[in-house]
């Protein structure tokens, strides 16, 4: 069955998924490129940016297994990108350059409409209007029976949590504080919402962690 | 110098230093358990609770960090028993028995006051009612030169967080999710209270890691 499903989300000690201050400058806010350095190293994440070589091992196999069977995205607006309020005109188009690492259809919430964009590779971005049950259906349309992956960020992942809507989660914990930004855990109750730990790998550079929605 | 310092400190994934729900029962709370399974095994807290045995290691080798220098404990009421507002009677002497693994003065903070209790091994314990910065100088005193330790629950040090008078934090993260509890993290920013990591290791049943106040 199609599932919903986070995958190689990093998270700080205390909980952060991204630096305070995003910006051009610090796509994942200030300090935020700390909690990703398990992922840069790994042959899958250097390859979606067009590098050679990388790592192969226990964060690489985590960085494969969040991109297989996925056949659609869901991202929130400050992933797609630093503005904010109306899009001032079309020229933004992802922090990604011409060709993103998607390959399928991307849908962006947003409150703000704007017209479909198609990239290089494959990668369509849709903006979606009316909110996350919306957005999970054309998802979940377009990926054809394949998973649908919540890309991020934090907010977007915290609303999908609380509607009981995500099935599967992979947590990158970093060694990293943050002391500050978007909080995954802050007052949502894990236990709670049904989640249970089904993994826990440890690297050098991350704790790994998949949790599983029971029922 | 003297110290103040947190050592041996565990949480969850989630920031949990301890479960919902504690009682005599579960001292730690509900699920509690879970985030100290790093430290059941080492030589040092078997020793602790009287049982041979035990692993060396990188787990145990923070255990032993934890107890050396120490000249002094603070510990919050919760840590110390269940009992909640006036003392009933002199009955509840914690958690530990007759010989609480301490050997050394303990000073409790609590808002009801009670007679100080001197138990076997060379724990004394104290009742502080006139509250952190005063169980603080106390504990400086009684320990003569070396170390305090607070032990915790998360509200205590939490308060000497935000006092800015904890100089070192070792904390253990645990690969469990609590979903409720005593957050450690919740609203404070560590960045901006000057914490930064010192060291990080990781072993299969915590992540460990060393904050150090900067200046």
């Amino acid at each position: 069955m199609s599932k919903l499903r986070v995958a190689s989300f990093s998270l700080s000690l205390d909980g952060y998924g991204a630096g305070p201050d995003q910006s051009l400058e610090n796509p994942l806010g200030v300090g935020g490129m700390a909690l990703h350095e398990w992922a840069f190293e790994t042959r899958t994440f250097r390859k979606m940016f067009g590098q050679d070589g990388g790592a192969t091992g226990i964060d690489d196999d985590f960085a494969v297994r969040g991109f297989a069977n996925v056949g659609a995205w869901i991202l929130g607006r400050n992933m797609f990108g630093p503005i904010r309020g109306d899009w001032p005109d079309e020229s933004w188009r992802g922090w990604w350059g011409d060709n993103p690492p998607y390959h399928c259809p991307v849908f962006v919430l947003t409150h703000h409409p704007r017209a479909s964009i198609t990239m290089e590779g494959g990668t369509t971005f849709h903006f979606v209007t009316d909110g996350i049950h919306a957005a999970l259906q054309r998802a979940r349309e377009a990926a054809n029976g394949l998973d649908v992956r919540v890309g991020g960020g934090v907010a977007t992942i915290r609303q999908y949590l609380q509607a009981g809507l995500i099935d599967e989660m992979h947590l990158a914990v970093a060694p990293a504080l943050l002391g500050s930004g978007e909080n995954l855990f802050a007052g949502l109750d894990f236990v709670k919402l049904g989640y249970s730990r089904t993994e826990h790998v440890i690297t050098p550079l991350a704790t790994h962690i998949v949790l599983m929605k029971k029922g």
